[in-house]
Protein backbone atom coordinates (compact mmCIF):
# COMPACT_ATOMS: atom_id res chain seq x y z
CA UNK A 1 0.00 0.00 0.00
CA UNK A 2 1.40 3.36 -0.85
CA UNK A 3 1.81 5.94 2.13
CA UNK A 4 -0.15 9.09 1.51
CA UNK A 5 0.86 12.13 2.20
CA UNK A 6 -0.35 13.47 5.56
CA UNK A 7 -0.05 17.44 6.39
CA UNK A 8 -0.24 18.16 10.31
CA UNK A 9 -0.23 22.19 11.21
CA UNK A 10 1.75 21.77 14.62
CA UNK A 11 -1.10 23.67 17.16
CA UNK A 12 1.91 24.91 18.75
CA UNK A 13 2.19 27.66 16.29
CA UNK A 14 -1.84 28.83 16.38
CA UNK A 15 -3.45 31.06 18.64
CA UNK A 16 -3.76 28.75 21.75
CA UNK A 17 -6.47 31.07 23.03
CA UNK A 18 -8.59 29.98 19.99
CA UNK A 19 -8.02 26.73 19.87
CA UNK A 20 -11.32 25.54 18.24
CA UNK A 21 -11.21 28.12 15.44
CA UNK A 22 -7.93 28.01 14.79
CA UNK A 23 -8.44 24.03 14.34
CA UNK A 24 -11.50 24.11 11.79
CA UNK A 25 -9.45 27.48 9.99
CA UNK A 26 -6.73 24.60 9.67
CA UNK A 27 -9.30 21.58 8.44
CA UNK A 28 -10.99 23.91 5.78
CA UNK A 29 -7.74 25.04 4.72
CA UNK A 30 -7.02 21.16 3.56
CA UNK A 31 -4.89 19.92 6.86
CA UNK A 32 -5.18 16.34 7.19
CA UNK A 33 -4.13 15.68 11.16
CA UNK A 34 -3.50 18.77 14.06
CA UNK A 35 -0.32 18.31 15.75
CA UNK A 36 -0.96 18.62 19.36
CA UNK A 37 2.74 19.04 21.03
CA UNK A 38 2.65 17.92 24.65
CA UNK A 39 5.40 19.26 26.80
CA UNK A 40 6.01 18.87 30.16
CA UNK A 41 9.00 20.35 31.43
CA UNK A 42 11.44 18.15 31.95
CA UNK A 43 11.63 15.91 28.54
CA UNK A 44 12.07 19.59 26.70
CA UNK A 45 12.58 22.72 28.52
CA UNK A 46 8.63 23.91 27.75
CA UNK A 47 5.54 22.58 29.40
CA UNK A 48 2.70 23.62 26.73
CA UNK A 49 -0.68 22.06 26.72
CA UNK A 50 -1.95 18.31 28.35
CA UNK A 51 -4.72 15.91 28.20
CA UNK A 52 -7.58 18.74 29.61
CA UNK A 53 -6.90 20.46 25.98
CA UNK A 54 -6.63 17.86 24.08
CA UNK A 55 -10.40 16.88 25.91
CA UNK A 56 -11.47 20.06 25.13
CA UNK A 57 -10.49 20.68 21.57
CA UNK A 58 -11.88 16.84 20.89
CA UNK A 59 -15.60 18.48 21.78
CA UNK A 60 -14.73 20.89 18.90
CA UNK A 61 -13.71 18.68 16.14
CA UNK A 62 -13.63 14.81 14.71
CA UNK A 63 -9.79 15.70 13.21
CA UNK A 64 -7.01 13.21 13.70
CA UNK A 65 -5.08 14.65 16.73
CA UNK A 66 -1.83 13.61 16.17
CA UNK A 67 0.01 13.72 19.64
CA UNK A 68 3.76 14.18 20.21
CA UNK A 69 4.34 13.22 23.96
CA UNK A 70 7.68 15.21 24.56
CA UNK A 71 7.70 13.35 28.17
CA UNK A 72 9.72 11.28 30.51
CA UNK A 73 6.83 8.84 31.33
CA UNK A 74 5.17 8.34 28.12
CA UNK A 75 3.01 5.19 30.38
CA UNK A 76 1.52 7.84 32.27
CA UNK A 77 -0.57 9.87 29.81
CA UNK A 78 -1.84 6.79 27.77
CA UNK A 79 -4.80 6.55 29.87
CA UNK A 80 -5.30 10.35 30.07
CA UNK A 81 -4.63 10.86 26.40
CA UNK A 82 -6.96 8.12 25.44
CA UNK A 83 -9.70 9.36 27.71
CA UNK A 84 -9.23 12.85 26.26
CA UNK A 85 -9.60 11.59 22.52
CA UNK A 86 -6.41 11.70 21.17
CA UNK A 87 -5.76 9.86 17.83
CA UNK A 88 -2.57 9.34 17.31
CA UNK A 89 0.24 8.29 20.69
CA UNK A 90 4.04 9.74 19.55
CA UNK A 91 5.98 8.57 22.34
CA UNK A 92 10.21 8.71 22.30
CA UNK A 93 12.46 6.18 21.98
CA UNK A 94 15.02 7.76 24.27
CA UNK A 95 12.86 7.33 27.49
CA UNK A 96 10.85 3.82 26.09
CA UNK A 97 13.57 1.44 25.91
CA UNK A 98 12.74 -0.74 28.71
CA UNK A 99 8.34 -1.05 28.22
CA UNK A 100 8.20 -0.16 25.00
CA UNK A 101 5.65 -3.37 24.00
CA UNK A 102 3.48 -2.46 27.30
CA UNK A 103 3.03 1.48 25.81
CA UNK A 104 2.33 -0.28 22.55
CA UNK A 105 -0.01 -2.48 23.86
CA UNK A 106 -1.50 -0.02 25.98
CA UNK A 107 -2.09 2.33 23.47
CA UNK A 108 -3.60 0.38 20.92
CA UNK A 109 -5.79 -1.01 23.59
CA UNK A 110 -6.78 2.82 23.79
CA UNK A 111 -8.01 2.75 20.21
CA UNK A 112 -5.07 5.15 19.59
CA UNK A 113 -1.99 4.66 16.84
CA UNK A 114 1.30 4.68 18.25
CA UNK A 115 4.54 5.96 16.79
CA UNK A 116 7.68 6.70 18.15
CA UNK A 117 10.04 9.68 17.79
CA UNK A 118 13.85 10.27 17.62
CA UNK A 119 15.30 13.27 18.94
CA UNK A 120 17.87 14.61 16.12
CA UNK A 121 20.73 13.04 18.31
CA UNK A 122 19.26 9.41 18.06
CA UNK A 123 20.61 7.52 15.64
CA UNK A 124 17.54 5.86 13.44
CA UNK A 125 19.03 2.45 13.86
CA UNK A 126 17.71 3.01 18.08
CA UNK A 127 14.69 2.42 16.75
CA UNK A 128 15.06 -0.86 14.64
CA UNK A 129 15.01 -3.31 17.31
CA UNK A 130 11.64 -1.51 18.84
CA UNK A 131 9.62 -2.19 14.96
CA UNK A 132 11.15 -5.81 14.42
CA UNK A 133 10.74 -7.13 17.97
CA UNK A 134 7.16 -5.23 17.97
CA UNK A 135 6.85 -6.62 14.24
CA UNK A 136 7.25 -10.13 15.47
CA UNK A 137 4.56 -9.94 18.81
CA UNK A 138 2.34 -8.50 16.73
CA UNK A 139 2.71 -10.47 13.16
CA UNK A 140 -0.30 -13.08 14.21
CA UNK A 141 -2.63 -10.27 13.93
CA UNK A 142 -0.98 -9.09 10.65
CA UNK A 143 -0.57 -5.57 11.14
CA UNK A 144 2.00 -3.28 11.97
CA UNK A 145 2.33 -2.34 15.46
CA UNK A 146 4.13 1.20 14.96
CA UNK A 147 2.43 2.54 11.92
CA UNK A 148 4.82 5.90 12.70
CA UNK A 149 8.01 7.17 12.96
CA UNK A 150 8.76 10.44 13.96
CA UNK A 151 12.10 12.27 12.85
CA UNK A 152 12.55 15.09 14.73
CA UNK A 153 14.42 17.92 12.25
CA UNK A 154 15.28 20.53 15.22
CA UNK A 155 15.86 20.01 18.67
CA UNK A 156 12.35 19.72 20.78
CA UNK A 157 11.17 22.82 22.91
CA UNK A 158 9.87 24.86 21.21
CA UNK A 159 8.60 26.42 17.64
CA UNK A 160 10.52 28.31 15.04
CA UNK A 161 13.63 26.46 14.70
CA UNK A 162 15.91 25.75 12.10
CA UNK A 163 15.44 22.78 9.70
CA UNK A 164 18.29 20.05 9.77
CA UNK A 165 18.97 18.64 6.39
CA UNK A 166 21.22 16.04 8.11
CA UNK A 167 18.11 14.33 9.17
CA UNK A 168 17.49 13.34 6.26
CA UNK A 169 20.07 10.66 6.02
CA UNK A 170 17.57 8.63 8.80
CA UNK A 171 14.52 9.47 6.70
CA UNK A 172 16.36 7.88 3.62
CA UNK A 173 17.61 5.24 5.23
CA UNK A 174 14.10 4.34 7.24
CA UNK A 175 12.33 4.63 3.66
CA UNK A 176 14.41 2.75 2.34
CA UNK A 177 14.42 -0.29 4.81
CA UNK A 178 10.05 0.06 5.27
CA UNK A 179 8.49 1.91 1.96
CA UNK A 180 4.54 1.61 3.78
CA UNK A 181 5.48 3.05 7.05
CA UNK A 182 4.35 6.48 8.05
CA UNK A 183 7.38 8.67 8.12
CA UNK A 184 6.58 11.69 9.78
CA UNK A 185 8.95 15.18 10.09
CA UNK A 186 8.97 18.07 12.61
CA UNK A 187 10.96 20.96 12.67
CA UNK A 188 11.37 24.10 10.57
CA UNK A 189 9.43 22.48 7.54
CA UNK A 190 8.13 24.92 5.01
CA UNK A 191 8.31 25.61 1.35
CA UNK A 192 12.10 25.98 1.16
CA UNK A 193 12.67 22.69 3.12
CA UNK A 194 9.57 20.36 2.04
CA UNK A 195 11.48 19.19 -1.26
CA UNK A 196 14.53 17.86 0.71
CA UNK A 197 12.02 15.85 3.29
CA UNK A 198 9.46 14.77 0.57
CA UNK A 199 12.71 13.49 -1.63
CA UNK A 200 13.93 11.64 1.50
CA UNK A 201 11.03 9.98 1.90
CA UNK A 202 9.05 11.40 4.82
CA UNK A 203 4.91 11.65 3.64
CA UNK A 204 3.55 13.34 7.40
CA UNK A 205 4.95 16.27 7.06
CA UNK A 206 4.48 18.52 10.52
CA UNK A 207 4.35 22.27 10.12
CA UNK A 208 4.19 25.26 12.00
CA UNK A 209 5.51 28.99 11.69
CA UNK A 210 5.51 27.98 7.67
CA UNK A 211 1.28 27.38 7.55
CA UNK A 212 0.05 30.08 10.91
CA UNK A 213 2.42 32.62 9.44
CA UNK A 214 1.49 32.89 5.87
CA UNK A 215 -1.00 34.87 4.32
CA UNK A 216 -2.38 31.82 2.74
CA UNK A 217 -1.62 28.33 4.45
CA UNK A 218 -4.01 26.81 2.14
CA UNK A 219 -1.49 27.35 -0.85
CA UNK A 220 1.55 26.20 1.66
CA UNK A 221 -0.79 23.04 2.62
CA UNK A 222 -1.49 22.08 -0.98
CA UNK A 223 1.98 22.97 -1.77
CA UNK A 224 3.41 20.56 0.87
CA UNK A 225 1.18 17.99 -0.20
CA UNK A 226 2.10 18.34 -3.85
CA UNK A 227 5.54 17.86 -2.70
CA UNK A 228 5.23 14.74 -1.14
CA UNK A 229 3.03 13.08 -3.69
CA UNK A 230 5.34 13.91 -6.65
CA UNK A 231 8.13 12.17 -4.36
CA UNK A 232 6.25 9.26 -3.39
CA UNK A 233 4.71 7.95 -7.24
CA UNK A 234 8.55 8.72 -8.85
CA UNK A 235 10.10 6.50 -5.79
CA UNK B 1 -4.91 48.33 54.72
CA UNK B 2 -8.44 46.20 54.32
CA UNK B 3 -7.96 43.48 52.29
CA UNK B 4 -10.54 43.23 49.02
CA UNK B 5 -12.38 40.69 47.79
CA UNK B 6 -10.41 38.56 44.95
CA UNK B 7 -13.18 36.18 42.96
CA UNK B 8 -11.26 34.06 40.47
CA UNK B 9 -13.03 31.93 37.92
CA UNK B 10 -10.26 28.60 37.54
CA UNK B 11 -9.81 28.71 33.72
CA UNK B 12 -9.00 25.03 34.27
CA UNK B 13 -12.86 24.12 34.00
CA UNK B 14 -13.67 26.32 31.10
CA UNK B 15 -13.51 25.58 27.85
CA UNK B 16 -9.81 25.54 26.69
CA UNK B 17 -10.27 25.38 23.42
CA UNK B 18 -11.84 29.03 23.57
CA UNK B 19 -9.73 30.18 26.04
CA UNK B 20 -9.55 33.59 25.12
CA UNK B 21 -13.85 34.20 24.55
CA UNK B 22 -14.14 31.95 28.08
CA UNK B 23 -12.20 35.07 29.91
CA UNK B 24 -13.68 38.04 28.04
CA UNK B 25 -16.92 35.95 29.70
CA UNK B 26 -15.59 35.57 33.24
CA UNK B 27 -14.69 39.22 33.18
CA UNK B 28 -17.73 40.68 32.01
CA UNK B 29 -19.81 38.30 34.73
CA UNK B 30 -17.43 40.06 37.30
CA UNK B 31 -14.13 38.57 37.94
CA UNK B 32 -11.37 40.43 38.86
CA UNK B 33 -8.63 37.56 38.53
CA UNK B 34 -8.50 35.03 35.92
CA UNK B 35 -6.65 32.06 37.47
CA UNK B 36 -4.32 29.77 35.75
CA UNK B 37 -3.26 26.07 36.98
CA UNK B 38 -0.06 25.30 35.40
CA UNK B 39 0.64 21.47 36.03
CA UNK B 40 3.21 19.69 34.80
CA UNK B 41 2.71 16.18 35.56
CA UNK B 42 5.70 15.54 38.08
CA UNK B 43 4.46 17.72 41.03
CA UNK B 44 0.85 16.67 40.57
CA UNK B 45 -0.47 13.66 38.30
CA UNK B 46 -1.71 15.97 35.80
CA UNK B 47 -0.12 18.14 32.70
CA UNK B 48 -2.45 21.07 31.91
CA UNK B 49 -0.70 24.17 30.87
CA UNK B 50 2.21 26.24 30.45
CA UNK B 51 3.98 29.57 29.38
CA UNK B 52 2.75 29.23 25.39
CA UNK B 53 -1.17 29.22 26.71
CA UNK B 54 -0.42 32.27 29.12
CA UNK B 55 1.17 34.54 26.47
CA UNK B 56 -1.63 33.74 24.11
CA UNK B 57 -4.08 34.56 26.59
CA UNK B 58 -2.27 37.53 27.30
CA UNK B 59 -2.49 38.59 23.68
CA UNK B 60 -6.45 39.23 24.45
CA UNK B 61 -6.89 40.61 27.89
CA UNK B 62 -4.85 42.90 30.09
CA UNK B 63 -6.72 41.00 33.44
CA UNK B 64 -4.41 40.37 36.47
CA UNK B 65 -3.70 36.54 35.08
CA UNK B 66 -2.79 34.33 38.73
CA UNK B 67 -1.10 31.56 38.19
CA UNK B 68 -0.49 28.51 40.47
CA UNK B 69 2.79 26.64 40.12
CA UNK B 70 2.09 23.48 40.41
CA UNK B 71 5.75 22.37 38.95
CA UNK B 72 8.58 20.53 40.92
CA UNK B 73 11.26 23.51 39.66
CA UNK B 74 9.30 26.52 39.80
CA UNK B 75 13.02 28.44 39.31
CA UNK B 76 12.99 27.19 35.94
CA UNK B 77 9.57 28.79 35.37
CA UNK B 78 10.27 32.26 35.94
CA UNK B 79 11.53 33.74 33.13
CA UNK B 80 9.36 32.39 30.58
CA UNK B 81 6.20 32.92 32.69
CA UNK B 82 7.40 36.63 33.05
CA UNK B 83 7.82 36.83 29.68
CA UNK B 84 4.09 35.05 28.54
CA UNK B 85 3.33 37.99 31.14
CA UNK B 86 1.66 36.42 33.81
CA UNK B 87 0.75 38.69 36.96
CA UNK B 88 0.79 36.53 39.95
CA UNK B 89 3.49 33.80 40.23
CA UNK B 90 2.06 31.52 42.83
CA UNK B 91 5.27 28.47 43.57
CA UNK B 92 4.78 25.74 46.50
CA UNK B 93 6.36 25.80 49.77
CA UNK B 94 7.08 22.09 49.60
CA UNK B 95 9.46 22.19 46.60
CA UNK B 96 11.24 26.01 47.03
CA UNK B 97 12.54 25.02 50.71
CA UNK B 98 16.29 25.14 49.62
CA UNK B 99 15.46 28.66 47.20
CA UNK B 100 12.72 31.14 48.37
CA UNK B 101 14.42 34.03 48.51
CA UNK B 102 16.35 33.50 44.73
CA UNK B 103 12.74 32.87 43.53
CA UNK B 104 11.01 35.81 44.90
CA UNK B 105 13.82 37.75 43.78
CA UNK B 106 13.43 36.62 40.53
CA UNK B 107 9.27 36.44 40.35
CA UNK B 108 9.62 40.49 41.59
CA UNK B 109 12.51 41.31 39.16
CA UNK B 110 9.91 39.91 36.54
CA UNK B 111 7.33 42.04 37.50
CA UNK B 112 5.55 39.40 38.93
CA UNK B 113 3.46 39.33 42.85
CA UNK B 114 5.01 36.51 44.04
CA UNK B 115 2.67 34.10 46.31
CA UNK B 116 3.73 30.66 48.48
CA UNK B 117 0.40 28.02 48.64
CA UNK B 118 0.51 25.25 50.62
CA UNK B 119 -1.05 21.35 49.61
CA UNK B 120 -3.62 20.21 52.12
CA UNK B 121 -1.29 18.25 54.30
CA UNK B 122 1.52 21.14 55.06
CA UNK B 123 1.21 22.73 57.96
CA UNK B 124 0.31 26.57 58.32
CA UNK B 125 3.58 26.68 59.70
CA UNK B 126 6.01 25.95 57.04
CA UNK B 127 4.93 29.23 55.73
CA UNK B 128 6.18 31.10 58.58
CA UNK B 129 10.13 31.01 58.38
CA UNK B 130 9.22 32.33 55.08
CA UNK B 131 6.78 35.15 55.83
CA UNK B 132 9.00 35.99 58.66
CA UNK B 133 12.30 35.61 56.65
CA UNK B 134 11.85 37.67 53.33
CA UNK B 135 9.95 40.36 55.66
CA UNK B 136 12.74 41.26 56.84
CA UNK B 137 15.04 40.99 53.96
CA UNK B 138 12.94 43.27 52.12
CA UNK B 139 11.34 45.45 55.20
CA UNK B 140 14.08 48.42 53.80
CA UNK B 141 11.96 48.42 50.77
CA UNK B 142 8.82 48.47 53.35
CA UNK B 143 7.35 46.10 50.88
CA UNK B 144 5.73 43.14 51.66
CA UNK B 145 7.54 40.64 49.96
CA UNK B 146 4.81 37.26 49.72
CA UNK B 147 1.89 39.23 49.44
CA UNK B 148 -0.47 36.00 49.03
CA UNK B 149 -0.68 32.64 50.61
CA UNK B 150 -2.47 30.01 48.54
CA UNK B 151 -4.55 27.53 51.25
CA UNK B 152 -5.10 24.51 48.64
CA UNK B 153 -8.56 23.12 50.11
CA UNK B 154 -8.21 19.88 47.72
CA UNK B 155 -5.42 17.64 46.74
CA UNK B 156 -3.96 19.13 43.68
CA UNK B 157 -4.19 18.08 39.96
CA UNK B 158 -7.36 17.95 38.94
CA UNK B 159 -10.95 20.38 39.23
CA UNK B 160 -14.45 19.43 40.65
CA UNK B 161 -13.21 17.35 44.16
CA UNK B 162 -14.72 18.39 47.58
CA UNK B 163 -13.42 20.92 49.83
CA UNK B 164 -11.86 20.18 52.83
CA UNK B 165 -13.48 22.24 56.06
CA UNK B 166 -10.58 21.47 58.21
CA UNK B 167 -8.02 23.40 56.01
CA UNK B 168 -9.89 26.41 57.20
CA UNK B 169 -7.69 26.42 60.68
CA UNK B 170 -4.98 27.10 58.68
CA UNK B 171 -6.59 30.13 56.85
CA UNK B 172 -7.83 31.58 60.42
CA UNK B 173 -4.60 30.85 61.98
CA UNK B 174 -2.76 33.08 58.85
CA UNK B 175 -5.36 35.71 59.03
CA UNK B 176 -4.97 36.09 63.02
CA UNK B 177 -1.10 36.74 61.91
CA UNK B 178 -1.40 38.30 59.23
CA UNK B 179 -4.39 41.47 58.80
CA UNK B 180 -3.33 42.59 55.71
CA UNK B 181 -2.22 39.51 54.03
CA UNK B 182 -3.95 38.36 50.85
CA UNK B 183 -5.38 34.73 51.77
CA UNK B 184 -5.94 32.38 48.57
CA UNK B 185 -7.96 29.29 49.06
CA UNK B 186 -8.90 26.96 46.00
CA UNK B 187 -10.54 23.67 45.34
CA UNK B 188 -14.26 22.62 46.03
CA UNK B 189 -15.52 26.67 46.69
CA UNK B 190 -19.08 27.48 45.71
CA UNK B 191 -22.47 28.51 47.50
CA UNK B 192 -22.39 26.39 50.02
CA UNK B 193 -18.61 26.17 50.86
CA UNK B 194 -17.62 30.27 50.34
CA UNK B 195 -19.21 30.85 53.76
CA UNK B 196 -16.63 28.74 55.65
CA UNK B 197 -13.89 29.96 53.66
CA UNK B 198 -14.87 33.99 54.05
CA UNK B 199 -15.89 33.63 57.65
CA UNK B 200 -12.08 31.93 58.30
CA UNK B 201 -10.38 35.36 56.68
CA UNK B 202 -10.26 34.18 53.06
CA UNK B 203 -10.35 36.75 50.79
CA UNK B 204 -9.16 35.64 47.09
CA UNK B 205 -11.63 32.83 46.18
CA UNK B 206 -10.62 30.47 43.39
CA UNK B 207 -13.62 29.09 42.05
CA UNK B 208 -13.79 26.28 38.98
CA UNK B 209 -16.85 23.79 38.55
CA UNK B 210 -19.35 25.81 40.84
CA UNK B 211 -19.07 29.24 38.31
CA UNK B 212 -18.60 27.30 34.75
CA UNK B 213 -20.86 25.24 35.49
CA UNK B 214 -23.70 27.31 36.49
CA UNK B 215 -26.48 28.77 35.13
CA UNK B 216 -25.62 32.62 35.39
CA UNK B 217 -21.90 33.14 36.58
CA UNK B 218 -22.44 36.44 37.49
CA UNK B 219 -24.96 35.24 40.10
CA UNK B 220 -22.24 33.42 41.42
CA UNK B 221 -19.35 35.66 41.22
CA UNK B 222 -21.29 38.31 43.19
CA UNK B 223 -22.68 36.21 45.67
CA UNK B 224 -19.22 35.03 46.35
CA UNK B 225 -17.97 38.87 46.52
CA UNK B 226 -20.77 39.03 48.98
CA UNK B 227 -19.70 36.75 51.29
CA UNK B 228 -16.38 37.88 51.58
CA UNK B 229 -17.16 41.67 51.60
CA UNK B 230 -19.04 40.91 54.59
CA UNK B 231 -17.01 38.34 56.83
CA UNK B 232 -14.14 41.14 56.25
CA UNK B 233 -16.45 43.99 57.46
CA UNK B 234 -17.29 42.28 60.97
CA UNK B 235 -13.94 41.24 61.51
Amino acid sequence: MAVTAKIAPSMLSSDFSNLASEAERMLNCGADWLHMDVMNGHFVPNLTIGAPVIESLRKHTKAYLDCHLMVTNPLDYVEPMGKAGASGFTFHVEVSKDNWQELVLRIKSKGMRPGVALKPGTPIEEVYPLLRKLRSIFEVEGENPVEMVLVLTVEPGFGGQKFMPEMMDKVRTLRKKYPSLDIEVDGGLGPSTIGAAASAGANCIVAGSSVFGAAEPANVISLTRKSVNENRKSS
